[in-house]
Order: C-alpha cells, then sequence, then structure tokens
C-alpha cells in the first residue's frame, strides 16, 4: 500500500466515525427539543391543578436511575448526573422565558415566580 | 367528576409525562455512551496515524450546524452550542484517562501528552 492509498483509508475511516458522531449529535438535539416539549407539559398541568412546581423525590429518583443507566452503558456515572444537571438549567431557563412573556413573571399566582424550583 | 377523579386523572397524566422524560433520558445516555466509542476510535485512528489531534475547522462546522439543527428543532442555538462543549468536556476528560492509564500520560509520543486538545 502507498502512503496515499493510507491516507485515503484513514480519511475514509475517519469520515465513518464523523458522520457517526454528527448523526448521533442530530439525534441527540431531537431528543432534547422532544424532552422539553414534556417539561413544558409537565410545568402547565402542574400550574394549572395547584401542584408545586418541585418534587425532590422524583428528582433523586431520576438521579440515582441515571447513574445506573450510565454504569450498565460503560459510562461515567459522575458524567450522567452532571448531564441531568445541566438539562434541568435549560428546563429552569425555559420556565423563566415563559414566565416573563407571561408579563411581569408571576400574572398567574400559580408558582411562575418559583419557576427556577421546577420539575425537569 | 370529584375531586379525586380529578387528582387521579392529572397524576396519571403527570406519570405519562415522567415516562416519556425517563425513556428520553435513557435514550441520550445510550446514545451519548455510542457516541464516546467513536470518538475513542477517532483518537485511536489519530494516534495510529500521527494525525493532529485536533481540527479547529471540523469543530467550526459541527457548531454551526448543531446550531441549525436546533433552530429547526425550536431550540435555542446557545444550548446546543453549550451541550456539545459539554459534552467536549467529557470526550477531553476520556482522552486524559486513558493517557493516564497507558502510563505517565505520554507513553507513544503520538501526542498523548496533547490530548486536552483532542477533536470531540
Amino acid at each position: 500500500m502507498s502512503t496515499s492509498e493510507i491516507d485515503a483509508s484513514v480519511q475514509a475511516e475517519l469520515n465513518r466515525l464523523r458522520e457517526s458522531i454528527d448523526n448521533i449529535d442530530a439525534a441527540v438535539v431531537h431528543m432534547l427539543a422532544e424532552r422539553f416539549k414534556a417539561t413544558q407539559q409537565v410545568g402547565r398541568l402542574k400550574a394549572d391543578h395547584q401542584l408545586p412546581p418541585a418534587d425532590p423525590a422524583r428528582e433523586t429518583r431520576q438521579i440515582t436511575r441515571l447513574r445506573q443507566l450510565a454504569q450498565s452503558a460503560n459510562l461515567d456515572p459522575a458524567f450522567a448526573e452532571k448531564l441531568l444537571n445541566f438539562i434541568i438549567a435549560e428546563v429552569i431557563r425555559h420556565h423563566e422565558r415563559i414566565a416573563e412573556e407571561a408579563g411581569n413573571g408571576n400574572a398567574d399566582g400559580n408558582g411562575n415566580g418559583s419557576a427556577t424550583a421546577a420539575e425537569a
């Protein structure tokens, strides 16, 4: 095999791997878009029925479960927990934006003011 | 509908949404496990063929593409960029761990020492 043939096969393999990475990234972005739709429905449901926005017991279960899933997928459990916290921060930003768009951030008296503690 | 019937239907809807959130989280964790397998293969391929670990042009294309994907999925493009940076930080941690496990972190002279600039 000449040097240029090696280069071409290495480049082809690199392209193959990068295409997989790009496909996975697109899938993750769309999964998270779907996830935010679900958390927004949760937020609305809780506001409509005067349920407390945060549920610490649920959050503890989520963290435990994600750490176990990470372990079985050969991922660092601490990474899974950080990922959940990263996503929760975005959920809170969404809730804050919705509250802002609804007026002064506490228009319906149903706890938009405590959106920073919303379930994620 | 009595109060308890309303409660039961609200609880059922909340459970339905939480199950979707849990399913999505499991999918994302497994997608990311697959992604880390791909980036590790990229790292090995580059090390084996003396290719530079980082590729800034590739990274710029990834960011541009993810921002566009986010926009079409009705997600904040800044969130997609932050997500990519979050994942890249973990890829770098993986590379550092591999380098550490390989000895003093620069055993093969093929750039493990510059793993902190590896493609993600």
